[in-house]
């Protein structure tokens, strides 16, 4: 019997946004390895097992995954899919229309000098920066310091736009600016849009604003 | 009667890859609208009808949709979804495993200086590169001139990718190196992917190498 190991984007998290390429790759799957809050998300079958772990054990999940699809299994790797990034900009109208940057505020594995140094490239650019992993109980400080170094390049007008597990029951949106963005908005679930000076705020009275970046861009600001 | 209108991003066309909710709005359609090259992928039945239309009249289109599901019908507006960079990057590894940009090489609704501005930034804080709309027949120069542009900034072994219509019958990836790279490899259904110094390439006797970016950055080369 040879094993088999599929790699799972969940996307954000509800079964309407699973491709149907991943739907059946979760199907045959005997046993399922993720994070936990990633795989609670995931219907199971009664012949299927669950094998949550940690966020931060991403190594020793891939080498059980591995170890156990080698032993003959059909087993599956969930993961969040990319960071979210589409899922806010979908629900939120069309801000990563053009030229956009996707930025890991965790300076778990990089220095926090190299962040500092690609939100300089990305906001003097042009580029619409979407920060993924934006603060946690150990990396309390970052955000904030992450949106002061924009506001040396960005208008404070700019569009900042805070999106709380888009796609899931708990989804919660909010349209600011970047001299109001509120770290204290965020937490690990949450993807923070940064809009570029073309980005635009269209205004729906008694819902959410759309926020649109257009195609064309003139540059006269850099 | 009260109309519809579903904004239904395809992905890179096969159907495989179409989330759920994608398939329910392309089911409920009564006419479809978009691009001709997208609308092709997308199987119809009998009871409904495709509008194709080129792919430089946006405006036209989308005014053209509005105005049919303002009269009751309900539409589908199809269009490419993401520019196809998630699906060569998932093809080929993970090389957008860590901070990226994602760059349209089109300067028709930008100045080319603006381009070159935007590739200077990322290559120099080392954000991997996803660029776009690389060539066309009006625009067959761009693409030259942004790799020679990289070379200034990033080693000759940098790893680059060209992925033409992946998820499609008619698929090609080719990896290969900033100093080697041709522009004459692409189109417009190519999708190209420069790593960072720090992307690594994966050999696989007889298969195309995978490529992979680190979730670690050391930032020592900027």
């Amino acid at each position: 019997v040879s094993g088999q190991l599929s790699i799972v984007g969940l996307g954000p998290g509800d079964s309407r946004y699973l491709t149907a390429q991943a739907e059946a790759a979760l199907a045959a799957a005997q046993a399922l390895y993720g994070y936990g809050r990633y795989l609670e998300h995931v219907p199971i079958r009664s012949d299927q097992v669950r094998h949550p772990s940690d966020n931060r054990e991403e190594g020793s999940r891939a080498a059980a995954a591995l170890a156990h699809a080698a032993q003959g299994a059909s087993v599956a790797l969930v993961s969040g899919g990319d960071p979210g990034v589409f899922a806010v900009a979908a629900r939120i109208g069309a801000p990563l229309g053009h030229d956009f940057c996707a930025l890991s505020l965790s300076d778990n594995r990089k220095p926090w000098e190299l962040i500092e140094r690609r939100l300089d490239a990305a906001a003097s650019a042009g580029f619409v920066i979407a920060l993924y992993n934006p603060i946690s109980q150990a990396r309390p400080w970052q955000l904030g310091a992450a949106l002061e170094r924009l506001r040396r390049h960005l208008p404070q007008s700019t569009p900042v736009v805070f999106g709380h597990a888009v796609g899931r029951s708990d989804e919660r949106v909010i349209v600011t600016t970047l001299a109001t963005a509120d770290p204290a908005a965020a937490d690990m679930a949450t993807l923070i849009i940064v809009g570029s000076p073309e980005t635009r705020v269209i205004a729906r009275p008694g819902r959410t604003p759309l926020v649109y970046t257009p195609r064309s861009a003139q540059g006269a600001h850099i």
